[in-house]
């Protein structure tokens, strides 16, 4: 690896927030050094003691979902934000006041949020905790096949989608309980009689769009994922209202870490079992994340909730505009667009970018290579150090990639620094030069 | 419910800590009145603004396993065991030094405690997290049961058994897999092909007998349920090595809340499997659970761990007399017998105590009804202001109820004063009285 001195201050992590935040014992669960001594966290690219040394031959790694782009709220709101969780702290397994394993006040603020972001109704509905909504993704499947005595075929809403539906499903082995691809596969076989679950992610990921149930009828029931449906990646044309929603921590504060996430469901009966599976599992979910939980919870919504909505969209909006313009240059490659909507939340039709007219912002850039000897997506950006999930990941063959757009900053430049070196190789066969 | 003022300041659960600790806002979690302000937390039998009325008609709570008896160690280690979290801390799923979910310092600190305890062997195996020890236990039989295309039998070791096995098993409804009941079904059952999952939970819960596996040979694998084995709660007659061992936080520290546990594993394809498990399950352990379980651990670690299990073995060796003494008293009921062991740990025989003839300590009272009459020995106590777990809920009929020895002062009083009012009906019926 090429190492090269560099004095950016954002290269060093930690040491940064050792700058930011006096006591150093809250770096502890990371690595130490011979004397005890917390080790510097480099972002990608960055290394030495220090984290100075950059790396000017190191890939943009922009595979994974995790959502840092939300971490420089989080400082700038270090004091609302921060926990102080006594030794002695929720010690039991239930709250004393209820014997429940959940905070009632955790509840309202989640019921709070929605009513604030306008993307969820939750009034008349049961509330349930879980360890990330992948918790729930299994548990709510659990609850809905688990009374089947006969064949339950679960399906994803349509190619590509997000593996965690297939990969759950084939792993636990459920009886009686098998995968049956997207709702494309039983659309088309009248034959099948048994029970289907279908889950609807919306907005899809990795594409974005937002999505309706493909199957209906007396023995479809759907599951919604709406792990995205907030308006920092998507326009909210109306609050959702449907039986059983999946929502996480992860993509709405970008507390992807802290695992925990929340399902709003409306028939008792699915309530009452998938909270058997919860405390079968897990006897409930842990005090110590849904104190934290609260805490940041509360902080979203000061304010009406404006501030973080803001600050996340801002981000988002500038770096859809940024990676639209590029792709909007080149003929090899291109982007997935996302039609208009009106958004409730920020009470304006997202309006098409003058520049390039698709929509402001999305989670994921979704890309395909469109050449045909670029057989395998994934590898073509590889080779232009640009590491992104094959849409083979997504059942979608190998024409695609995925590029997360809410990764931290670091990343994120150079995302569009290794994306105007690949795209400018196509002018310089032309001998044009482009300005990007 | 008859309330009545009584002084006590040990009544006032929540707002002892608020004089411990200036800021109020770590109580957010529980309930909060109109004004926003927290409510007071009460022990059992107290009530009231500020849990200052004690009901003397109160029952004696002694049903759950909630190990609350070590909640004063925490308050004495006030600041060496607080943690702080900044908003920003661990939003990432990975720790970015090594890509992965889990701390490694947590796991340095796991392997120094069983160092100390001398209660485990963990040279040489993997150290895997999970949401407490009950996914744990569900993760470990599905790692080993996973690739059997035939028929798998899951079994307890002996009755009385703990029921998460057997709900678990037939919970989760895993293709080719079923529960056994006790081991003795299939030693009787020389007919049985499939393999074999023993689950040996030792100490045993609630018996707190040290158990050895009673099925063996080449289609038989063994999962050690060993939450209980700390000398807190039994000697430690040597390090235990098994292949595959699970602990918990809750059964260590006390922070049954937290949702904490590992297991020990020696085979690398058990741990791959398990790892793919939690992975699929939750995508991974939270951070904030792994940095509180670290923060303590370090405490109980310090002065080489005297501290922490002194402190517990002291309560629960006084606890065990005063209610082995009660017990020596009766002819109605009896309870468990623990035979004398050298504990390695404490460098001493546990010595049997001179006026009862049995060994220093137990997690829980398992106690039998002996009169004919006394059909449901749960009942017998319930109507005398006990409230225990039967022996049902433990697949032993109903002529035992298990107390639990490991809840708050609160409530070990209540059952010590509920348990002499009890008994001391035997003396009155024969005009005696009794000095207990």
């Amino acid at each position: 690896m090429e190492l090269e001195p560099k004095s950016s201050t954002r290269s060093r992590k930690s040491c940064i927030n050792f700058m930011f935040w006096p006591w150093k014992s809250l770096y502890i669960d990371g690595y130490v050094n011979v004397d005890g001594n917390p080790i510097c966290e480099c972002y990608s690219c960055y290394g030495g003691i220090d984290c100075s040394l950059f790396s000017s031959n190191c890939s943009a790694n922009v595979e994974s979902g995790d959502p840092l782009f939300l971490e420089p709220f989080w400082m700038q709101n270090a004091d609302s934000s921060a926990v102080v969780v006594a030794g002695w702290h929720r010690m039991s397994y239930v709250f004393p006041n209820n014997q429940s394993f959940i905070s009632k006040e955790l509840e309202k603020s989640i019921r709070k949020i929605h009513a604030i972001a306008k993307n969820a109704i939750t009034y008349g509905k049961y509330i349930i905790f879980g360890t990330g909504s992948t918790q729930l993704l299994h548990a709510a499947g659990h609850a809905l096949y688990m009374d089947n005595n006969y064949s339950t075929k679960v399906v994803a809403n349509k190619i590509p989608y997000y593996s965690l539906y297939k990969l759950q499903t084939e792993y636990f082995q459920t009886r009686h309980c098998e995968f049956g691809g997207d709702s494309s596969m039983l659309k088309n076989n009248s034959d099948f009689a048994g029970n289907v679950i279908e889950f609807v992610t919306s907005p899809n990921n990795p594409d974005g769009s937002l999505d309706s149930p493909v199957l209906n009828g007396p023995n479809v029931k759907h599951i919604y994922d709406h792990a995205y449906y907030w308006s920092h990646y998507t326009a909210i044309p109306a609050p959702a209202d449907e039986d059983l929603m999946i929502f996480s921590m992860s993509k709405l504060t970008g507390h992807a870490g802290s695992r925990f996430g929340w399902a709003i469901v409306k028939d008792v009966n699915v309530y009452t079992r998938m909270m058997e599976f919860i405390d079968l599992a897990e006897m409930g979910t842990s005090k110590d994340v849904q104190l934290r939980a609260l805490t940041l919870l509360k902080v979203v919504a000061q304010g009406g909730g404006k501030q973080l909505f803001n600050f996340a969209q801002q981000i988002l909006t500038d770096r859809w505009k940024k990676v639209s313009h590029i792709f909007s240059l080149t003929k090899r490659f291109s982007l997935q667009t996302i039609p208009t909507q009106y958004c409730t939340f920020f009470e304006r039709t997202r309006e098409p970018s003058p520049e390039i007219g698709v929509a402001l912002m999305a989670t994921y850039a979704w890309v395909k290579c469109k050449r045909t000897e670029d057989k395998n997506c994934q590898e073509v950006f590889r080779v232009a150090k640009i590491i992104g999930r094959s849409s083979r990941a997504f059942y979608a063959g190998d024409c695609y990639v995925r590029f997360s757009l809410v990764m931290d900053q670091q990343d994120f430049d150079m995302l569009i620094h290794r994306l105007k070196e690949l795209i400018s190789q196509e002018y310089e066969a032309s001998a044009q030069y482009m300005s990007i």
